[in-house]
């Protein structure tokens, strides 16, 4: 079938992608990890800045959040020695590799919105 | 940034790639949908081997996010005219389209995944 033409390179049987699907989940499926990289992905933000920029994120999570981030090397915590002192987040060279493919995700999600909206109507319409 | 030149073709402002993550993860972002889709990957599925296949998920709950697949129009229900009748669950052709960049996402997550423990032991041990 054309669709599986150009997979990439990952175990086919349903098991084996559902175990990787798993891990994936547990390291980056969750929704304020995206929204964070997706918001550092327009450059360097403050705390204050993600906290109002990312509706409906509390400052606990924003916290809880950042640092798992920077633990897994995705975000970067940048202390600048100035007085206030300054400390901003930005995306590292794996968090931007991270962006892509969840950018490909967002991208597909924008290209098929209309054929997606059309299924619910008919599924709707087809059960009164 | 090379890292930048081959992102796919989304609004580049933090703001709208937000809007974007958020309205995909309302669509496909929970972690049954992708579990289940993956499932289907390997061929069609009675609901009782899905059942029986995905870990953790409750009777209730693959009910629910089937009918939910079905209506995006990202799974298809079979009922087969035997006796007993026979019900399959497999996906559409816009469910292997969105196979293809979960997969991507899983492929980077096992790519990394060794980079990812390699920070995260260092980021622990910087902290004692």
């Amino acid at each position: 079938m054309s669709h599986d033409e150009a997979l990439p390179q990952v175990a086919c049987s349903g098991d084996a992608v559902n175990s990787q699907i798993r891990s994936l989940l547990d390291r980056v499926g969750d929704k304020w990890s995206l929204l964070i990289l997706g918001t550092l992905q327009a450059g360097p933000q403050r705390f204050t800045a993600l906290l109002g920029g990312i509706d409906g994120i509390s400052q606990r999570m924003l916290t809880l959040t950042l640092r798992h981030l920077e633990r897994d090397g995705l975000v970067r915590r940048e202390v600048y020695a100035v007085v206030p002192p300054k400390v901003e987040y930005e995306l590292t060279d794996l968090g931007h590799t991270l962006l892509r493919p969840v950018l490909e995700l967002v991208a597909w999600s924008q290209e098929h919105a209309d054929e997606i909206d059309g299924h619910r109507a008919a599924y709707d319409a087809a059960r009164g």
